[in-house]
């Protein structure tokens, strides 16, 4: 009988005050964070994991009383390509987050009620700089790897770009060098739909005492869509019906209707998300652009990194394509940077970076048993 | 100096009743439509011309008064590739949209009130079997051509099967043989928009006194975002600000979003398009695929056609990509029909079949000039 250790969340209370890039200060802030596995002597077995959008700290294994595991349960626990029987595996919720760390809907200490819209624009680099203060906390001199799929991706570049010291390998997984004019657009509608549900009341709707369903459910909806593969999404759904004939009226008539519909109203309904945390998360993905503070030279931004690199892409991933993989992967070479690229073949989307992968599998565990081999050598 | 003539709609009142797809009947209707150039003696120089979702009957010219000509004057008119010293033109306004002909926000007879909500699902059939009447009307036995992009190919191809010796040539740009999950999906997210709108009020909202104008915006924000390709979105737009520098607000930071909110905007007020409209046309592209009366077998859809087609579509197409326009020309193939396919090298996207653009030009002129040597032969 396997014996089932349950995850808690710890909290960090930061009372350092973070000087944010937008120049907004926060005074204190709380990370929630989890650890699996355990920290070896020379600390040198620390794994760093970034979430994306909607991710949280929670990254494998299981909560009391929860039937379902982690986000990353496929790829990080006892056994997996990241294996916590060898690694000290980290994740903390971002900053701005609805999931237990400072954000919106926690309260301002400042004024004592909820934050709401007043909480600051974050951004890669601030959620790096707190995640940086987790490192110091947990007594982690460098982590062996930083890891992330999608906007977690794109922390781990900053990681590498503002602590290059502080990480031996970098893991970037689904991600962009930056967002294209396509992608903030996608961002905007999906922030227009919140922003105008007459429910937001102008990012005060808990002090309201109702939230943006109907928006949040819509960001969501179409989210959802530019992870997903036309292909995946015609070989899932195709035009089947969701009754036996046409119907001919405004009531849901195609599965991927109702499919749809079903992940926006999880999402704003029992997932209870924040609305302002989904606003917060796609800015901090619109300003992500490592390559500006170096005249748009994305190479020079690299220039300084230490990291060795593995970056991999998914075939059908039209959010972050592997053409956007490969812009960073060419900055890496021109630095004569170490670098592993791995492009791989499913039809699953954005998605594919969370789904069950024999190839993406193979690779993610080949490349963290290298890293194993280092300090075992 | 060159003389204006301007044109002007006329409307047929069509009084026998329209057994519609959905089961329903509309008993009478108005179909609002513009011809173009004289026709001839023996009827032989007639082209019908299908509109796109948001377009209408005013397709060249001018009207007394404008300053825009029609949607499609870059390609119709004097001179243009169908020549309008040569060919007469028609095109009617479907029934279902808000600019003239019958729908949604016009007076049903039986009530006497504004149709609203309760105007009927329409289909790509319900268009071609109402423009057949307007071809009875005009005493035009067979079409020389009928030539439509995106929605309006559909409405060709659905003429080439419903009224296979109506039409001799059949022009199907920049379209689909039906839509996929991701397109369906896309339709959706735009309907949830406007219907989840308060002040959509079940779509009495012109009885209200209101509009759900963001609602409209927000579908129009996104069908905007469908019909242009990144590789566009980034050239025109890239990561442009909006001010000189980042702002770390929730105003409009990029210039696609400024771009983006103002198309919405446009639509929803100045344009005054109506969302019940817009519900209506997207249901009617959801419903478009005249497959699956044959077993899922485009080809066997196409059996009984006896048009020839010209096929086209767009490298950067991603709402209607290539693939899609060869399955048509495959399915035609498969039937020995005649077809020539154009895939012309464009990087605007869905929009490119509205937009100058050499190498389209000259196959569009090639083939109508091959219609009209056919009648001087």
């Amino acid at each position: 009988m396997t014996e089932i250790h349950y995850v808690r969340p710890q909290i960090l209370h930061v009372t350092t005050p973070l000087q944010l890039v937008s120049g907004a200060e926060l005074p204190s802030y709380d990370l929630v964070y989890e650890t699996y596995g355990e920290l070896n002597v020379d600390g040198s077995n620390a794994v760093l994991i970034c979430h994306a959008l909607s991710g949280d700290h929670h990254v494998t294994g299981f909560h009391e009383g929860d039937n379902k595991p982690g986000w990353w349960h496929d790829y990080i626990g006892p056994g997996k390509p990241v294996d916590t029987n060898e690694f000290f595996v980290v994740c903390s919720n971002n900053l701005g987050s609805c999931r237990g760390s400072s954000g919106p809907a926690t309260i301002n200490p400042n004024t004592g009620k909820i934050y709401g819209p007043d909480f600051p624009i974050v951004t890669c680099r601030d959620w790096v700089n707190s995640q940086n203060s987790l490192r110091q906390h947990l007594g982690i001199n460098q982590w062996a790897a930083v890891v992330g799929g999608s906007m977690g991706g794109m922390q781990v570049m900053q990681w590498a770009i503002d602590y290059p010291d502080k990480l031996r390998h970098a893991l970037v997984i689904a991600a962009a060098p930056k967002l294209s004019a396509q992608n903030i657009a996608f961002n905007e509608v999906a922030r227009r739909a919140i922003m105008t549900d007459p429910e937001f009341h102008g990012g005060r709707f808990i002090e309201a005492g109702t939230t943006p369903k109907g928006g949040l459910a819509l960001a969501r909806m179409l989210g959802h869509l530019t992870y997903l593969s036309d292909d995946m999404m015609g070989a899932k759904f195709g035009r089947e019906l969701r009754s036996e004939s046409l119907k001919y009226s405004f009531d849901v008539e195609f599965q991927v209707e109702s499919y749809l519909r079903y992940q926006g109203e999880k999402f704003a309904t029992k997932q209870n998300f924040d609305a302002n945390t989904y606003l917060l998360m796609t800015k901090a993905l619109d300003y992500f652009d490592p390559a500006a503070e170096f005249n748009n030279d994305l190479s020079a931004a690299f220039a300084q990194t230490q990291a060795s690199f593995l970056v991999v892409s998914f075939t059908s991933d039209w959010r972050f394509s592997p053409a956007r993989s490969r812009e960073i992967v060419r900055a890496l070479l021109d630095n004569d940077h170490s670098v592993s690229y791995a492009e791989i073949e499913s039809e699953h989307g954005h998605d594919a970076f969370l789904l069950p992968n024999a190839h993406y599998e193979g690779i993610f565990r080949a490349y963290m048993n290298r890293i194993k081999q280092e300090w075992h050598a």
